[in-house]
């Protein structure tokens, strides 16, 4: 029998080089040094990792490399493919590399009925050659109800935990309360940084956290101080997270704020997949001068040299007014000539 | 220059083999059929054909095999692909495959800014081989704004018009008063069948219709008489669609409701890509023969002989009992023993 | 039998005095404009209304003036009050003032099943001395389903019409072919001023318009040319209402936009009941002189004189300014020293 | 200067009379017994107590008469009232009463600019004699933005606390972090049951939860082995609350589940004033039976009569078999003769 999954997974971003194209070394790289910084495993193909912007080559080529990389660390992969065949040849391509399970997400685009997702997931469960986390991220995909979840965690042996991020912390105690009880070897993960501190203090098994690509010794210190039972150096890393992680994911163009996180830690992730707007470039300017001064508050020196640089530039600049001074003329009523 | 974009689009189903794959000669027979029907064109890829649970190389060969049989009718072919490189592709194939237009919904999955998606629409136009429509459906995609639909439609000659699934009929108004005003030649497409007869009488140019796909013949007969100014005839078979139209797009698993009404016109759909449930398996059976009354009614015999035989099979029955059982046991508070 | 409702009722903005009480002889000014510019008859205590805001003896004073001043013209009542026992007492005393009918949402604030309200409005249709109307208003109060407002309006023959603000074309359509079909002198009003032309083309009976009230001469004009079947007429005054009720209805502090237009025909609306932000009435100046520039347009030269005149006072200004510092700063990340 | 807000408060239920007038006699009755069971303080006009269904005479009323029995406990009102005058006319009141301070929603039944609600709270702290709690409830009315809330807490030194009740954790630790960090003495109240323990866990001061009027003892447990740092006690309260919690919150017509639970306490809330239907009659039988198990097993032996005692009467059978019957009919697609 497998061993339970536990810990933090860190769902990575995805480098690219200057054709846009996957930049292999560079995630490589990535891969290694958070390795290095002890993190429990890792997470391939999340939102985070924009599997919905990769081609299905790319998806699998991204797990390999990863799965390469790991290091014996284990591999949760995502595996939400468009139909049921392809997500179960994602689901042996994975096997293959010795995944350690996949995470899938409830159907999106459509909006289906939760029977139809009750049934999706258990004609999964049955064919699957390799462990499911059922992945619940209502904000992006249909959510899987909890009596749904409940159902299928009770009768299906291959599904062996969720990963919630939902925001949704009665639902993540109702999951522990009602799954838990029956099968406690069911996996309870944390999907959204800002209530780790209390999943771990409730009950639950660990997190994918995306904040662990950036931050990789903030989050292992919550996780290992709540492991030990020492909840004030919990809590106060929770707190200190709080304002890292608004920045990050309040960033234009998710998951850009995760990106810039990365390269003032060091990395080159690339141009984003999906262009941002002029004025949302210099919003990013400004919010990447804030992370880089929270991060060498945090003791991340090489950050340091980013913290209250932000001089836009003039060409950004002159756009930006003109932006302004549009906004000020619709708030009077008048149109510039 | 190209033909303005007006009249009835169809959004084809796709039917599947015994195997799961594309049935090539059934999708061409379907298309050949809605060509003799008279439909103004063809739009596949749609929310319809299931484009989200197909392949990337389904969806290029679902263009060509209805750009093949369109028999010089315009081509609108959905191209909604996960990155902007992957759109540009999918663009210069169906322009290769000489299509009169693309159409691209807004993002789905993440939710973006405003400005990101018009950003993205920007670059798209500016890049693209081949017209473009802007295609609006919340329920399923980020919803394009009016102001940047407008400032799309006033500033991108490639962008040539939009089709609009919202059902939102003040929106279409606004599109007709704020663009049509300034472009007349923009084409205002309804993406919504039971607001055709109004978009038609505000001043639209037409729609894409999944319910064309299945009664041709009722469709084109209010896009006619609306042409010629008889509007009661027009007015009448609006009110005739309603309730074909709630039963096809209420059905559980969409769009299976649509693909049954298909099937009932004496097309394979073939089995669905989706699992539906058991208890949805039956449901589905009371509302095919439902969906069979009313085609006969209109005419169509040969779904006469499915019009009130609504014999579930003992095994369904079974099952559908026991649900039933759990029901009211559960409504009375009490569980099963 | 009491006559079918049918035409255009007013919803009447409430005027305040210096004190902030409600000005009564300004409020009989505005009801005896209104009827002698022709409108059917009357709306008091709707949203527009404030009903809300005001105390249950005011709701019921409003009533009364509106009532004694209707000079024959029917009056519709709001009457959501928040019990049984008070809608009830709500409809004897609009019942004693002669009122055609009242008009009841569903309840707000709390979330009730649809079973819970169908049950609401069939105690009070069983109760009430005087007929009612269902108003649907989902942005507001709670949905009440098609479902739902067919069986009241089959089952309950106190029950005569419904009012739809829900912006929701195919179910006004819905409304339409399922209720008239069988009870052709229920009467299916329209609450949304952009949908008024369709509503009329489609077989709808009349609407309760707000703009009705600041400009009831264009909305008569749509209304009698609609009846007489000079269609291109009302399309016309259909697409010149769009922006006028788009600068009211989205005006900050709903309902001032509406309150603004009634200042700018000659009228005293007085200071609002819930207080405008600084920033929000500099905007609201600005959106006053567009007001008047498109009343000036349509005629109306009583509102010319503040077209164009848009210089902010000093001290709003000021105040202004701030709040734009502010946002930049904001946007460029930093913070004013 | 007041003492800091803190602990556990009670928002309890409005018990009615066989002519539906407020049971004074028995709302004493509850007050005196929660202050007996040792709970911090009272609640009176929350949304559990139905203020909304209240006129305004009996809402005074309400505090008047919880505070007679408070017993020197203190009295948090409900003062949400329609308008700015009135709210500060009842914050007079409670002022006058001896309460402790107000707590004010945000307006409801319109949608505000968050701009407009700050405005509000800003007027109603500069002129109320009494201090206020913010009292954000999403689900019921205009949230009220965390930005918002921070500049309130940080300007208005009568505002001295929030009440949450939007079940968003991650929201609850950023009001902790941003305010706390600045006034250590604003109160942060959860308002959700079902985190009542991680929100004293990570530094909230106490809750307003409507489950203590049922079950103050388990309640009080849990805040008390919280405050001395007993917390595998306090978790464990917090989960066997879970299940009680849902019965009676998603109960339909809510909150008669909680006057329910009242009820198998020994109390009598008398008749809804809100009307239920057969069905939901008949599901809240099931529910009734359900709670009372639970607060068997809890050791309150006064229900353990109504525990498994499921027994529906035959006329409320009958009309729940055809309901039953209905839905069959519905399932299967055919409709009885």
């Amino acid at each position: 029998m497998k061993a339970h999954l536990s810990g933090i997974f860190v769902p990575n971003i995805v480098p690219y080089d200057a054709q846009g194209r996957i930049n292999e070394e560079e995630l490589r790289r990535i891969i290694r040094w958070l390795g290095d910084k002890g993190v429990t495993g890792f997470y391939p193909n999340g939102s985070m990792g924009e599997f919905i912007r990769l081609s299905y080559e790319e998806r699998k080529r991204v797990v390999q490399v990863v799965s390469e990389e790991a290091n014996g660390r284990p591999v949760l992969a995502g595996a939400a493919e468009p139909n049921v065949d392809l997500v179960l040849e994602m689901c042996a391509h994975c096997a293959d590399l010795g995944c350690r399970a996949v995470s899938i997400t409830g159907p999106y685009y459509y909006k289906l009925s939760q029977e139809s997702i009750e049934e999706y997931f258990r004609e999964l469960a049955a064919k699957s050659p390799i462990d499911i986390v059922v992945y619940n991220i209502p904000a992006f995909a249909s959510e899987i109800s909890l009596p749904v979840l409940t159902r299928l965690a009770l009768d299906c042996p291959r599904i062996v935990g969720t990963k919630d991020s939902s925001q949704n912390m009665p639902r993540f105690l109702h999951i522990l309360h009602e799954i838990k009880s029956q099968r406690p070897e069911f996996s309870v993960l944390m999907g959204w940084e800002e209530l780790i501190c209390d999943a771990l203090f409730m009950g639950g098994d660990g997190g994918t956290l995306s904040s662990a690509g950036v931050v990789p010794e903030v989050i292992m210190k919550i996780y290992n101080a709540a492991r030990s039972g020492d909840w004030e150096t919990a809590k106060h890393g929770q707190f200190k997270l709080l304002d890292l992680f608004s920045l990050m994911v309040n960033a234009p163009n998710f998951p850009e704020g995760f990106r810039t996180g990365y390269e003032l830690r060091g990395f080159h992730p690339g141009k984003a997949r999906f262009p941002l707007s002029g004025p949302e470039r210099e919003q990013m300017t400004g919010i990447r001068s804030r992370i880089a001064c929270i991060l060498a508050e945090c003791g991340f020196s090489e950050a340091a040299h980013a913290c209250g640089t932000n001089h836009p530039k003039p060409d950004d600049m002159r756009e930006q007014i003109e932006v302004i001074v549009q906004r000020v003329m619709d708030s009077l009523g008048t149109k510039p000539s």
